[in-house]
């Protein structure tokens, strides 16, 4: 029996063939699969059917405690031979504690695998159509979480845009601090909820009103704060799809990719490669 | 003949299975692939020999001239019907130009897809084992470019870590830069070289002596820049490492993986899904 071994896998934003082709067949290879509340149903159907599929949705209350468990988890079954996949939403080291397991595991002496995935800070903008970068308007970007800190803040920077993952719980928090470091009340703003998924929903307004139609439109968590200049770009786009008369960006989600991902586990009938096939 | 389209496609930080599902598909379908030169010539291979393979390769001295050409190129074949590929090194919107192209073909009527790909940015700390957060050290990340700006000037941030796309060129001035706006000396920084491709070299050191350690190892481009509190953790990690005697992390690039990407062009003898099977 071969040494077991820990693939720390990066999902993407959520549609599931945002993935990665190392990812996915890291996935079609997997022993055990321990994934989290954000990964898509069509990512966990792709393992193999002896894989033993283990969920640990992390409510944001629990985080501590459940963070232990889950590192025990993940060294039971390594120390067993299993090739272990920790499939994570977005990319496992934005914000997704990734650091955490790899330390732990390092310590146990356990071999990892570290397989990025695109995290939904950059994603998310871009598969809207928002450059977060463009010559003329903004040459640094700052990617921050929502959550306070432990000193009860949350965190801000001054770049060009800014990107800010879950911030609907803290967003008048976040708003204020943000103009407190000297952007205008004036300055474009974005949140995009269930990026790249089914239920995706865009918004889009200035700092000074941007909490208001937050909270008229209800936009709820997973979701993305875009700040800074280049989120008039994507208005600009669409002023000229106006003029046109016809959909010049088509965002293309989960909802459009449906029907190829929902094969029955193990049929073989996928868009994905299989892994009984060589 | 249906109307054109332009997909704008991320091909990833280097390694060609680090490509989203979604990319790989989409370039096996295209009648068009524009590419550049950071582009892995294992996905130039996946398109369908029907294809026409156009080569950009843009030199940084001459980008205004070559955008405005590569702009002209892709409405061409676009206006012809064709399904055009825009595949570019990394993710098309950060520092990739991709809105500049975005914004001209939406003047033009075109209708364009956005494909995310990882930035290098984030996909090459991940994965030689650096975690750009971590729940004690940093909960902010900043993106910027090496490149000077217009008014001559690099860009500067004050978040948590920094991350330094193409700063070979004016590394001392970046570092100093850096200092000025308040990192220690002592600040730990790392610069990595040919990230997840074949040749990848990693350097560490600090703000004080990072600048003297890239001349006497001839760090070459294309490279990144990792500064912040975080790029000690990869080192705790190798100090585990040596402890348990044993290699924790595999740093799997491209050219672990070659052989699996070295089929000729059209020979269906490839691991990726190929387009002619259904």
């Amino acid at each position: 029996m071969g040494k077991g071994k820990v693939f720390l896998v990066g999902a993407g934003p959520g549609a599931p063939d945002l993935i990665t082709v190392r990812g996915l067949k890291c996935i079609q290879q997997a022993d055990v699969l321990v994934y989290d509340r954000l990964v898509s149903d069509a990512l966990i159907h792709q393992a193999p059917p002896h894989a033993e599929l283990i969920f640990v949705g992390k409510s944001t209350s629990h985080h501590l405690i459940e963070q232990d468990t889950i590192n025990q988890l993940l060294l039971k079954h390594a120390r067993k031979g299993k090739m272990v996949v920790r499939l994570k939403g977005g990319d496992p080291f934005i914000f997704g504690r990734g650091g955490e397991e790899l330390l732990f595991l390092a310590e146990h002496g356990i071999p990892v695998e570290i397989i990025p995935g695109l995290s939904s800070t950059l994603a998310v903008p871009a598969a809207v159509g928002i450059p977060l970068t463009h010559r003329n308007y903004a040459s640094s970007i700052s990617i921050l979480t929502g959550h306070r800190r432990r000193n009860g803040k949350v965190p801000v920077t001054r770049a060009d845009t800014l990107v800010y993952l879950m911030p609907v719980a803290n967003l008048e928090q976040i708003v204020q601090k943000i103009i407190t470091v000297g952007f205008s009340r004036r300055t474009p703003c974005a949140l995009i909820e269930n990026g790249t998924k089914e239920g995706e929903r865009f918004i889009s307004g200035r700092l000074s009103n941007i909490v208001k139609k937050a909270r008229d439109r209800v936009i709820r968590p997973p979701a993305l704060l875009v700040v800074g200049e280049v989120v008039n770009l994507r208005c600009r786009i669409m002023e000229r799809v106006g003029r046109a008369g016809q959909k010049v960006i088509e965002l293309q989600g989960y909802s459009d990719r449906k029907k190829e991902f929902t094969s029955q586990r193990g049929s073989g009938q996928t868009a994905f490669p299989s892994t009984r096939r060589r």
